[in-house]
């Protein structure tokens, strides 16, 4: 079970979709230009499929393994972790100053792709240290940035983010946990924390737990929960670990994938109370817990479409070598390969044009982050800022929802060979299982959608969009080619359905909450499906644009736009339905308890 | 992990869409009238419930184990199979001269939907024993039937199907098991046969294999394969079990799901040959083993749609008892269960949409396969074994291919406790995924709906429903409620939109067969979409008709029948657009294989 990231067409994006050139013309940004990306992309590609890659079924065969409190991670995951520190992968977006490399996110973000790609379990635990390491630059001390940071960048302790309990899944006004403060200026942390990804494990030296718990006096509900760092080891005067602190791993869950991260439950002060250390100002730690959790859901859309891509592959591959059947065409007397049967064709362009989509939409997104954060000028900034929170929870949720279809496909073009675990095509299924669930389930990104980001600003985000998108539509009816026809028109209907939906959204969800909410996933696919399907058309134009360049992989692109537009983007009428449907208020919405 | 049989709602559509009276008015169904049906269903329900369903979850943990060529089911299953027989479930549909009970298929397909929400691993042992059965009673000659049918019919022994090999799997042609003649008009078999499901166990004494194998003078390909009786233990005259065959289990397969039932490689004729008797005449063993698959198609779509329930039902469960956030319209202060939330209301919605409709579907399926079987008027009977053909592929590819959805949408409700094992949600998502594959893929079916039962008759039995949903649409018409509105105008635009497809496959499918065969699947799915929908339309009908009765439970019918309408029919649009985009053959059929 290979993998081999698809460079030429994260280049591609780079460059043609996501403004490359624009990003590295901001401030700070001057040597991150495309041959840089082209360097560090070629550099990342080299480690995820020569290092992660390959223990990627290992993980799945042989999970990582708790006793006694202490959880072995699967063989050679320590080593690939030490060469992935090494290598400053874990520093790609962070400060110089703290020794990371600064590198845009836009640069970053096919590296998380890849990453997730060869190894989802292996790279949670990077994924979780960016968080924590977001946070502490964020909200934390001079003096707590320089004793953790540097440290979490080198690899030497990883972090955690720390927020489920039993009874507070998504609702984190339920969180018990409680800090008591000490004479010394720190507390002693008590409670049980549960889905601690990487909450223990053997591959570094220490382990940074933020976690959030409520001070005595603290008010009610989320307004009352506080972040703390809780170091698995307390750390000295002079950066040297000390003792052991009183958090400890009682046991690891049995998961249906992702079965080489640990997923722990994690006491805390049972033995006298665990050391922890207030991040920021007391009551705020929802706010930081954010800031972690906005990265990480960015990142978890990324992870759906690495393992996309990797279900991609290995389909191709499989279509490519088994024979069967004779075409139905009648082309060919002898049975051949299924690549050839129009079937496995759907199945395939499918895969590849979600795929390609959801890679457009974030690698966009990214760039977006990149001007919200550097641009000189604060209005832009604003501007670009507005966008990027807009399209996370549609990147989080969207790219998380078709990975569970295009990993479905994945098992499908395998036939039966494709439930045999030894396939490996199963393994994906199971493992993207979690990605529409963990950091927010797709519901809490859709409300995210409706509350913060439609509804707050009245649906202007939206409508600019919107307004962006017609003037791709205007730009394909000036191409003339079949495929651009179908697209201009398919896009057209998507936009309207999604206009119709966002007018529908800002005026009904004060006057009628449940009837919009009903509606709240479906308008998350809607925006993903419409967006998506508005960076495959800009695919094509650049794809026309630059033909001539390299026809097949420009017609490929091509090809997989059309089929974008023919197979994905009719989808959007159904789901504008949906969601204006239930303005009735009937149907589901009328059922008493008793009913289901 | 419990499951409670959906008894009433069963018996509504047996009663209300089915037609049982007009089944028990059937010559030879005198005393199958809906009270019979009735008690049966409740008996089947018990053992279901009580026995069945508790093992389901030890087989997930505990899975049959292969030690030197013997397998070993998982405990408890042995004896929950002497239940089973002793109880003459074995016999629900074969006839009183072998020992069978000789019911309407109407009334055994509830019990059979139940026996796989039960316990699917254990439910394909007796399914596949229905499908040997139904071979030998077409094909067999008196003597075979007299010796091997009785003690099938008694579970005394278990029947298999052996048709894939390594390099032969949808493609049959490509079988390369042989069968030497030997002087006393027996066989020696010799080959490799994998995928045998409950191809060895220890449930029964002994194991009826029927092998697809080829005779040394048989012509290539599909026309040149025939099928053989290959006991595990050789029969003596007396009936009684004589010498251990030459057919041993190598090894079984480790798998996605299902993992009690044991998938099992046969290796025969390793040492000397198997022993093996022709059924029926020589060279005709696919149209014979066609028999064998047709019942088990239908029974796979049974699969889907009893696994979907029971994912339906946990999901309710959990959903009553969770308690998280507070309700989104602000209608309380603290957090509420989770089935106050709209967006939880949807997927249960949409799970229990999903499943009464192919339950109905199906069901009425079922009815005109008795009809088919002894409707006095021969043309009437030809009308129904049309319809039925239809209605096959489209109840295996749609039940199964929804049920992917169903399950998945149960993980989802259950959160990230979904995601753990123990929860079960897990289980079944896994356990469903093979459904759409084996017994022919979605592809396979999708094929067969095209040419076989589309084309063939020039879309006469699709036309055929049509007008009949034509005169349920003028029904709903008639009365005043919005959930008949909204369904009358959702119906007539899905109807619109597949008899458009079915105009396009009957026109197209010879002149241009890749871009039919790239819409075959969407063209199921609107089948499916429609047919279903037709159904909950026709339960709209009668529920309003008798909602006096029991106002609660038909209050509920209308309501998902509105959710059906409103949040399901409208995909057929989308999927429609998709098939009809093909003719102009380009995007995935235009790239050449090194451009995927």
């Amino acid at each position: 079970m290979s993998y081999t990231a698809p460079v030429k067409d994260m280049l591609f994006v780079l460059k043609e979709l996501a403004g490359m050139d624009t990003v590295a013309a901001l401030p700070g940004f001057e040597d991150a230009n495309l041959e840089t990306a082209q360097a560090v992309v070629e550099e990342a590609a080299k480690l995820c499929g020569e290092v992660l890659a390959p223990l990627n079924v290992e993980g799945d065969r042989a999970p990582s393994t708790w006793r006694d409190g202490e959880v072995t991670a699967t063989a050679g995951f320590k080593g690939a972790f030490r060469q992935f520190v090494e290598g400053g992968w874990q520093g790609l977006q962070h400060p110089l100053e703290y020794g990371g490399q600064a590198l845009p996110k836009l640069i970053a973000t096919p590296c998380i792709e890849m990453l997730n790609a060869a190894n989802l379990s292996f790279a949670l635990c990077p994924l979780l240290t960016d968080g924590a390491i977001e946070a502490l630059l964020t909200a934390g001390t001079d003096e707590q940035k320089s004793r953790y940071v540097p440290k979490l960048i080198s690899g030497e302790w990883t972090g955690t983010m720390n927020l489920t309990e039993p009874q507070a899944g998504s609702d984190l006004a339920l969180v018990r946990s409680r800090a008591e403060p000490q004479a010394d200026g720190s507390y002693r942390v008590f409670g049980t924390k549960i889905f601690i990804t990487w909450g223990e494990h053997d591959m570094a030296d220490n382990i940074v737990h933020l976690v959030l718990a409520r001070t005595p006096d603290a008010p009610e509900g989320v307004k009352g929960i506080s972040l703390f760092i809780v170091p698995k080891f307390l750390v000295n005067e002079d950066g040297g670990l000390g003792a052991r602190n009183d958090v400890h791993c009682v046991s690891i869950e049995h998961k249906l994938g992702i079965k080489a991260s640990p997923t722990a439950v994690l006491q805390y002060g049972d033995h006298g109370g665990a050391v922890g250390y207030l991040v920021g100002e007391a009551n705020r730690g929802l706010e930081y817990m954010f800031i972690m959790m906005n990265a990480a859901r960015f990142g978890v859309g990324m992870q759906g479409i690495g393992v996309a891509d990797r279900a991609y592959q290995k389909a191709v591959t499989y279509a490519k070598e088994r024979v069967q059947s004779r075409p139905v065409d009648g082309s060919a007397s002898q049975s051949v390969s299924i690549i050839h049967h129009p079937d496995v064709r759907r199945m395939l362009a499918t895969m590849r044009a979600l795929t390609e989509g959801a890679r457009a939409l974030s690698y966009v997104a990214a760039a977006h982050s990149d001007h919200a954060h550097r641009h000189p000028d604060a209005a832009e900034r604003a501007r670009h800022q507005a966008i990027y929170e807009y399209l996370v929870p549609i990147v989080k949720g969207w790219s998380t929802e078709m990975v569970n279809d295009v990993t479905s496909l994945g098992v499908q073009v395998h036939g039966g060979m494709g439930f045999i675990e030894e396939t490996g095509a199963a393994q994906l299924y199971r493992d993207a299982r979690i990605l529409a669930i963990y950091e927010g389930t797709t519901a809490i990104q859709a409300n995210d959608l409706v509350g913060r980001k439609t509804v707050r600003d009245g649906g202007a985000v939206a409508r600019a969009l919107l307004a962006e998108i017609a003037g791709t539509i205007e730009a394909l009816g000036k191409v003339d080619r079949a495929a651009a026809a179908s697209m201009g028109a398919q896009l057209k209907k998507g936009a309207e359905s999604l206009a119709n939906v966002v007018d529908y959204v800002v005026a009904n969800t004060k006057r009628d909450p449940n009837a919009v909410f009903m509606g709240s996933v479906p308008y998350l696919k809607l925006a993903g499906i419409v967006l998506c399907g508005w960076q495959m058309a800009r695919a094509l134009l650049a794809a026309h644009a630059n033909r001539a360049d390299d026809p097949a992989f420009h017609d490929a692109k091509i090809a997989i736009a059309q089929f974008y537009a023919e197979h994905i983007l009719p989808q959007a009428g159904g789901l504008e339905a949906s969601i204006l449907a239930a303005r009735n208020g009937e149907s589901a919405l009328a059922m008493s308890e008793d009913q289901f």
